[in-house]
């Protein structure tokens, strides 16, 4: 989603960032800043990721249709007041013991596919930003097949919500876990989309930049194949690299 | 801060991520992800960003010193109970009527430098981040005179942290505001960091990526310059270009 300003005296255009609120049973549990589009996936996806929900939530809309609000319906949830809870457009929930706080939520991924180093490498190339090459402003989160094949692309102002958006998707359409299925982000890879990617079941995660210490103790610990600076044909394995062929 | 981590049978360098639990007069406030170091100027400059504090407050440690937690004094605080919060390394406060909301904690900004448009699309190169070249894993924020002398810089995992840290440093030492000064940031130009700038009192924010739509209404509404995409010689100026010759 984009929008034209002024810069220097010509048009150009940027990528759309607003708020978000989510609500849970009709209480606010977090506000984020995103791209408009696709705001059931990136709620449910959210709430999916943070442990709040395990199953496919209902979800409506206000009747304030501009209010920037979704509203999920979900009996079975699991209400975040009961933990520290903190989220925004790039990371979520942390704190202190953030690595034992992601085993009550997100089990340890075994078994998956193994992947040609080479392929690996190449998958953010495939990822295909079309609305990233516009404005140069957006993240994008990918799902693929172990044999390369784009799955689903979701993009955000948020690294984090594009990843909410793809899961999102598959908690909707009955998709997930991602047993055989690998993730492959635009960005840098920090401890909260391992966390995601070990909720979601997919055991390899890759990215285009650079993992943080504490991304790579989570992937170490929860099974996850944790590869990074996948460009010009090359890629690092930091984690599991028994699924890089 | 680096950590050393085993990958394809060599030894790399990561950039270390960890949580740290900001308090506030013995309560907590917020956690982020954040790379340790200047703990201090972090939890200063995010009190004081997020309109919770306007004077320098009296920083401390628990006895734990291993608890990854900095407690600020401040007999002056704004309670955050009272507001919707949120936060971490990457967003913090936001919420509908945005803009709103950050004008009863960010006055507008008047005045201000002119800086030549060769020199501002230059910033960026003397950001001089050591150790994102060894790790490609850390953002910075430098705080630049219009002359284009850097001041000060900061680096961290999470783009906002860095920015905390380098308004942080200036509140603990009195030297806010940024009346006269540039920031100038290594990535994205989201909202929160325009909200930032303007609580800093800064007139001119400057940056390697693009800024998005909120971004750009928040700096035209608040009187700052915003200026994108400097890099190879080159820079977008998004409002208030009068600053730039």
């Amino acid at each position: 989603m984009l929008k034209q300003v002024s810069v220097d005296g010509r048009t150009d255009e940027v990528a759309v960032e607003l708020p978000l609120e989510v609500r849970l049973n009709g209480s606010p549990v977090a506000v984020t800043m995103r791209t408009p589009g696709h705001d059931f996936e990136l709620a449910a996806g959210f709430l999916y990721g943070e442990g709040i929900v395990s199953e496919a939530p209902e979800m409506t809309l206000p009747e304030d249709l501009a209010a920037n609000v979704v509203d999920a319906i979900a009996a079975e949830a699991v209400p975040p007041a009961t933990r520290r809870f903190y989220t925004t457009s790039s990371c979520g929930i942390c704190g202190k013991g953030a690595l034992e706080e992601v085993e009550a939520i997100a089990p340890a991924v075994e078994g998956g596919p193994s992947i040609d180093r080479a392929l690996l490498a190449e998958l953010p190339d495939r990822l295909r930003q079309p609305t990233f090459e516009r404005t140069g402003g957006l993240h994008a989160t990918g799902l693929f097949d172990a044999a390369g094949e784009s799955l689903l692309v979701r993009e955000d102002v948020g690294r984090h919500n594009a990843m909410d958006k793809v899961i999102g998707r598959a908690l909707l359409d009955g998709g997930l876990p991602f047993s055989e299925n690998v993730l492959c982000v635009s960005g840098r890879l920090a401890f909260e989309l391992v966390q995601k990617t070990a909720r979601a079941g997919a055991p390899i995660l890759v990215g285009v930049g650079a993992p943080t210490s504490l991304a790579v103790e989570l992937a170490a610990d929860r099974g996850i194949t944790l590869a990074g600076f996948a460009r010009g044909g090359r890629v690092n394995v930091y984690t599991h690299p028994q699924r890089v062929r």
